[in-house]
């Protein structure tokens, strides 16, 4: 064998402050009949998590759980996994299937299906499953999560807010604590090594990224972090997150070795001031791309439209993309309970990169922040 | 941002010993084209690293290889992304386009494809991708490599053997000090730590799976790691790897805590002959399904039938599971080059299992084990 599921604890289901599955399966078969849908094929990955507690292996074995209103749930598992999908979280509200080596999996799916019906599915979903299910059931038709049910995990609801506000006050406090190293004569790779030992310090049982971008490398946004070595009158972009209780972290600073010039201080403002505009932005019903135009207008009235050259943000959840998206083009209104990045950015080819990244939750009144610490351009050594 | 790309170092292309990404990229176009289609194309994850080194996240971004004969191989990226992918190693070989949120990236892929042509696509591509490449070019159609190309990375060549091998003997290295450990009285997760920390002393940089089923939990082929303190009297179930410069390692071996009993020792030597047998029938020109078949014979021959119940093995190269499976009803025959498991089982629901696994590799004169721990039935402490 090979796959070792991740097995970290899950909270138990229900109405003590852990995830309500039982809800959540029954809001999804009725959004799904909302959006028209026949029902919801979700696969391993964060769908699955999400709606169940069960986080077996990802791969080419086929777990697929089937939600169609008015059914009970079903989850067909690989017979060898059939034991730890019984002990799933949310066990009791499905009825769970094994097919065995050698049988065909689809086959075995394709009678739970509406034979001319539509169903959307994971967006994660791989192409080997997608595409041997339309060979074996060639009436029905499929749309991707992101597309035909972007909803689907996009409104938090208070637990879910809750854990989203403790993960960033945990980046939060592992910021705090790095900006007061030393960062001139290390290189990058080793102040990401300190965010990732202090975001597990607080409390993060996974770093997913942990970008250190000095100098130049800052005007590349998904740099990682590497070997260069920071130096006195560097600009630094720090962007860190990943898990913590199974809710995501996402923040974005960015800081400098000893007294800025006046341009890098006028570009951090720039960045500062569209932050802050699209923030100022965010109510329900607002449009998701409405977001991203004003943090544009702001950079583009200063004379940088050009250098912003990523959308503004995402949504975050129990991972740290998903719907909603803040780009141009999204039309989905916000939503109180919505949680998302706010994250302009400017970048500088061969000189320097700003970016400032909060994580924010649409409210009735406007947005609150989950990320709070100063967005002022912090001087570290 | 929220994306790190997995930026391990790897080896530069190239005769010297490392990975032959050009002609890696040519021998992809050849077998597209055998295979009748139009091309490939590639997403991020092992099928991408192994034919360009590149590894970027793995996200809702459209990131795409285009492999099609006669043409040079051209990358679609998300534009925030295009610096890492023009220092991906094999770049050099490539055309990188980078295409900017807001834009339809599978609109900027459409005018590349034959639009009546059939493309191999990655098995772990996201439906999000798929979905959308079907609804921007109806006259396309796809399969996923596992159905239309299961032997582009099945035949490993000697660079890939000699890394499997090395992956092999550090996992056999691993094995060998953590039978001299404590079992009794320590929990499974315990023993499974140990493990992890040995793979990683053995030059293991990523651990994937380190289960380790006592008692009843060995009759669970998937079990992990738990809780359970090991007694004497126990079976335990040991299944392990993960990677090591870039290639699996796979191995299972079943020791006993203190002296087993008659039963125990023959359900153990039922599963040691199913192995040897299906070792030995391994030779080129042989069908995948024979193998299984001939392993499968002799437990059914001892009366334990029903209790194997998966199929004997799986490929191994980049991945812990790939083409070729074991398993009946696969009709590829073996090639020599070919690497895979050969883990045959007995798993007696509520008292133990028993499981022996090496990775053999297919060559002109039969197997060729890259496991070389004895098959006996360890007695540990």
């Amino acid at each position: 064998m090979s796959d070792a599921a991740a097995s970290a604890p899950t909270p138990p289901g229900g109405p003590k402050g852990g995830p309500a599955y039982a809800a959540r399966l029954e809001r999804a078969a009725v959004a799904a009949a909302d959006s028209g849908l026949a029902g919801l094929i979700v696969t391993p990955g964060p769908d699955l998590d999400w709606l169940t507690g069960y986080r077996p292996p990802v791969t080419e074995r086929l777990t697929a759980l089937l939600i169609a209103p008015g059914t009970r749930p079903r989850l067909l598992v690989p017979a060898l996994e059939r034991p730890d999908a019984e002990r799933a979280p949310a066990a009791s509200a499905l009825s769970v299937t094994g097919w065995s080596d050698g049988r065909d999996p689809y086959a075995a799916l394709a009678p739970l299906l509406d034979p001319k019906g539509r169903y959307g599915v994971s967006d994660n979903a791989w192409a080997l499953h997608v595409l041997a299910l339309q060979r074996t059931c060639p009436g029905v038709s499929y749309g991707a999560f992101t597309e035909v049910m972007p909803m689907l995990r996009a409104v938090k609801d208070a637990y879910e807010v809750e854990r989203l506000a403790a993960a960033g006050a945990a980046a939060d406090a592992a910021y705090e604590q790095v900006v007061g190293l030393r960062f001139a004569g290390r290189r990058e790779c080793e102040v990401a090594a300190d965010l990732a030992r202090l975001l597990r310090e607080h409390g993060h049982s996974q770093v997913d990224f942990t970008i250190v971008g000095s100098g130049p490398n800052g005007a590349n946004p998904h740099h990682d972090a590497g070997d260069r070595v920071i130096e006195l009158g560097d600009m630094v972009v720090m962007d860190f997150g990943g898990l913590k209780d199974g809710y995501g972290s996402d923040t974005t600073r960015t800081v400098h070795v000893g007294e800025p010039t006046a341009e890098e201080r006028k570009v951090h403002d720039v960045v500062r001031e569209a932050q802050q505009a699209a923030f100022e932005a965010v109510r329900p019903g607002v449009a998701c791309q409405e977001i991203d135009r004003v943090a544009r207008q702001v950079i583009r009235g200063a004379g940088y439209g050009e250098y912003f050259i990523h959308r503004t943000g995402h949504g975050i959840g129990v991972t740290t993309h998903e719907p909603p998206y803040l780009v141009e083009g999204e039309h989905l209104p916000l939503v109180p309970g919505m949680c998302f990045s706010i994250e302009p950015g400017i970048y500088l080819p061969g000189r320097f990169g700003v970016r400032i990244e909060d994580i924010v939750v649409c409210t009735d009144s406007g947005g609150r922040r989950l990320n709070n610490t100063s967005h002022g351009m912090r001087v570290v050594a």
